[in-house]
């Protein structure tokens, strides 16, 4: 094998095969790069236990010596090209497992692997797409991953769930104390019930982020494919049934208040600086229960005391408010807000039913998003 | 005390004060910031082991309705103050043991503790000021610091020592690995040789960053006060003798090699991406040892060996050349980028005199900083 390209070009398509290369693995082999060179083609291939990503490159500036494939150390050899800055790279295989890299006055030399040890990707057979733009596949991510579970007890809480008929997904991700649903209208389609990985889908999201075009999905039962340019990106799914949540988010909520988005997030995040805390630790977000008091002179307070330290209050005007009784309901404040952050609206509704009882936040422009939060029991 | 300011100037002061702020304490009640409402003045205190701080405000904003003294959980109250975005707030003193601070409709309550149990700060008299500028310190911290142990083995280390005579103040950083030197001209002035702890120096820095002008330093036998606008900032000494260090410094190198600074620390990073690594946990900077390679023929080389991944090598072309015999010298990638880094010079110089023995850098327009890096014995 030995090939020259532009190193830009190259790159832009190692940060696309990041997104399947594992830091480490049971399998030292899958913490390579597969390299194969065809005559024409240049693909590069990496795979980690959910992602397997390929890409096949066939741009102007690649010029192949000859043919080849090889298995390259992943992280140094991203590192590498990132790091060099010739406008060209040259690859090239030289005597027995040593993969040259050749930029101006710079020569690096990698161990590599034998590709014939890599194992071989099963990618869904490319027939019946369904076709999404990327824009849609962002939105989905934004409004949906961050409800989804972090702890392994429930693996199937870990995904987001795509249940599809008539003619729409409906979308949802719960880590059983909140809830996202997104619902999307796509064309004629069979029906379909998967549940993709959270982790998968947020590094799809990545991949596409400066595509804007349509994505083709594929499905098996065990995986999806996403294609789109040169890129195919399979996932496993996961296993199990995802539970029924219609019931909870289709209740009927006759407490209504409305309130400007950004002024509801700046008043709880204020308030919440006098909560008890609790670092999660992966997040480095806080954990802090607020009390919202909804008064019939039509008023709202939020407060919160954090025992031997003080409290905060802080008053809030509704821009709307419909409330047949008083109600004061405590909740996770890091839930709410990042309900609040996933809609686009300025002006976003909180729709009550009891104090006890879960309540759901629409957006005014956000009409087939719905963020729904378990209030929690309060002294 | 019942006090209302412009919530940008108290913000201005908080941010100084934070410095001297522990975030935890064997006394908790350091974990207070003092504050002090006279007829006039806002006195506002903060220390921990090291530092201790106290700016006196006396803007035209401030309304002092009453005066008195307490002790508020400092970083609770900081957080406050920086999240609501008020023009003004009004802090009182309620019943026994609350402060209320008011602001818009946010209203906030923090338990305070008792001015009586706050240690009384015993700063250096002001008499015979040493005058330095705000930028020769920021300098002198730029050029120092990263230099400093962060090892407790040898305590004198984790300081840099000042040690003035003739007009000069002499200022040095070594952890015994690296070391850096920088020499400041003052005016006249009696001797002193003192050690203050890197990270007050780090803080005292970072407290006059937006400060342009001159600082007054009093010395006293253990602490050190640095005194400018309404600012006391104040820190403890090191005790213990500093290393004699002159002798490293002022040997003779009799082989000069020249680089650009941003070519040189290019190739470098580059190499280094295949040298093995061991993460600085603090620092998260990896330490990597290169060889350095420089021929007769004029050219240097830089390489690296990975064992069991690859190589690296780089060929760079010096600006300026005047070698006795070739040089093959080996040492950590990161002492040379931190001393690099450094210098404002565009063009540095690597001064050596042999294999295993340490070289200086110097910089073509930093004539009064000298930085010296150990060599490691290469196989």
């Amino acid at each position: 094998m030995n090939i020259t390209i532009d190193r830009e070009i190259l790159i832009e398509n190692l940060n696309i095969i990041s997104k399947g290369l594992p830091n480490k693995s049971p399998m030292p082999i899958l913490t390579g790069i597969k390299l194969d060179a065809t005559d024409t083609d240049l693909f590069l291939t990496s795979s980690n236990s959910d992602i397997s990503v390929e890409v096949d490159i066939n741009d102007s500036s690649l010029k192949i010596e000859s043919s080849g494939s090889t298995v390259v150390p992943g992280r140094f050899f991203i590192d590498i090209i990132r790091k060099i800055n010739s406008k060209y790279v040259n690859l090239f295989l030289s005597d027995d497992k040593i993969l040259v890299i050749k930029a101006d006055r710079g020569e690096f030399k990698l161990h590599i692997m034998d590709p014939l040890d890599y194992p071989k990707i099963d990618f869904v057979a490319l027939e019946n797409p369904l076709e999404l733009h990327s824009d849609v596949l962002k939105e989905i991510v934004k409004t949906t991953v961050f409800a989804t579970s972090t702890s392994e007890k429930k693996p199937i809480l870990t995904g987001v769930n795509f249940n599809s008929n008539n003619n729409r997904i409906i979308v949802t991700a719960t880590d059983s104390f909140r809830l996202a649903q997104k619902v999307v209208e796509i064309g004629e389609y069979k029906d379909f019930n998967i549940t993709i990985p959270a982790k998968s889908l947020d590094e799809l999201s990545k991949a596409v982020d400066s595509y804007d075009g349509n994505i083709n999905f594929y499905f098996s039962n065990n995986k999806l494919l996403a294609q789109y340019k040169n890129v195919m990106f399979q996932t496993r799914l996961l296993d199990g049934n995802y539970p029924e949540t219609a019931r909870l988010v289709n209740d009927s909520f006759n407490n209504v208040v409305k309130f400007n988005k950004d002024e509801l997030i700046e008043a709880v995040e204020r308030v919440s600086l006098l909560s008890p805390r609790d670092k999660d630790r992966k997040n480095e977000i806080t954990y802090s229960i607020i009390k919202l008091n909804i008064k019939m002179d039509r008023t709202v307070e939020i407060s919160t005391n954090y025992i031997n330290i003080g409290d905060a209050r802080e008053e809030i005007i509704p821009t709307y408010i419909e409330v047949t009784n008083p109600i004061m309901i405590g909740f996770s404040s890091r839930y709410l807000i990042e309900a609040l952050r996933s809609f686009n609206s300025t002006e976003i509704s909180l729709n009550l039913k009891g104090e006890i009882r879960p309540f759901i936040v629409k957006g005014e422009k956000d009409y087939n998003l719905t963020q729904l939060i378990l209030p929690v029991r309060m002294d």
